[in-house]
């Protein structure tokens, strides 16, 4: 049986996206799937961590990240040009991603997370609006405007809440935060460990 | 000149002692020297990050990093049997390594460092009580009826407290934290890129 690689991530999350730029490759090196699972963090951050602040408006933490998001960026060769993050809300490109997964289509659902990490942090383009997830759908050939109208469903809404209370369940508190087996890897820097668990089968 | 990465740590923190095991032979290999700085996490916690309960005693938190310890040590081939963390106090440990900082003898400082976090981590052994830290300094060689009345002068005690402060100064929040020119690095899984930062000068 395939090994899948369960992919905690808030499109918000700038190490989410240093995740996402490699862990397809990853997957493939080692034969396993990767099954993108976006949750609503602020949402985790308020009601399980207790904090509102957002990360790079903390007191102490706020200036270490402005300094190691943009130094991971050139780590990696890439491109880095975020809008600013507190005006970003990702809830609306969530439910347009749970809304693919839900009808099957795994792989529209990581083509539209890896877009939106890619316009989020290195277009420096805010999600928040639907008709901004619409577009970007469109964009990468798919119905934009099917999805645009299923992000006014009740059902559709409530999923993202289902599922970031089902993340939280998996003992998810971060983004990124990646799934194998039943072993939790919290952060970007953990993908290496995480190639490793699935090709050695542990350790 | 040679270039210093700045070692800021808590002998509390196992990811310090993962760690502390790997950045001498880090520095040789770049040519860099390490300055060991012990500063009391507990405090940072509570009176900047507002954070009171132990790491593994933290609702979704503790859960995980009671998983990622270990298999972190089993990743670096590490033994690893520490005492119950929560009843550990790090306070004479660090109070000792910044008298031998302050008496000019970094290499004792060093050589404490490395052999409490192995102590603590490693041998289940509890530094708590001043009496602990001098029967480990003798066992390395050390003059432990020295460094123990220096524990009792209220002038070492005040060190701990300043060094904390100047920590917090200099923008560290966390354990382990390295710093190398106006770069700091949070986490041994960034141990990568200090040793890239010297060696490169920087990216």
């Amino acid at each position: 049986m395939t090994t899948s690689i369960r992919f905690y991530f808030d499109i918000i999350s700038p190490y989410g996206y240093f995740a996402a730029e490699r862990i397809e490759a990853l997957a493939d090196r080692c034969g396993a799937v990767v099954d993108w699972r976006p949750f609503h963090m602020r949402q985790v951050n308020a009601e399980e961590l207790g904090v509102t602040a957002p990360l790079f408006q903390q007191p102490i933490k706020g200036p270490y990240f402005a300094q190691d998001v943009p130094r991971m960026a050139r780590w990696f060769g890439l491109p880095f040009a975020p809008p600013p993050i507190a005006e970003v809300s990702s809830v609306a490109i969530h439910r347009a991603i749970w809304r693919l997964k839900d009808q099957g289509d795994e792989a529209s659902a990581a083509a539209l997370s890896l877009a939106a990490f890619r316009a989020t942090h290195a277009q420096t383009r805010n999600l928040a609006a639907p008709d901004a997830v619409c577009a970007l759908a469109e964009e990468i050939g798919m119905d934009g405007a099917a999805l645009r109208a299923a992000l006014d469903d009740p059902a559709v809404k409530d999923r993202l809440r289902q599922e970031t209370a089902a993340a939280v369940s998996a003992g998810v508190w971060g983004t990124p935060t990646f799934k194998v087996d039943d072993q939790l890897f919290w952060g970007s820097d953990r993908l290496d460990q995480v190639e490793a668990w699935v090709a050695r089968g542990g350790w």
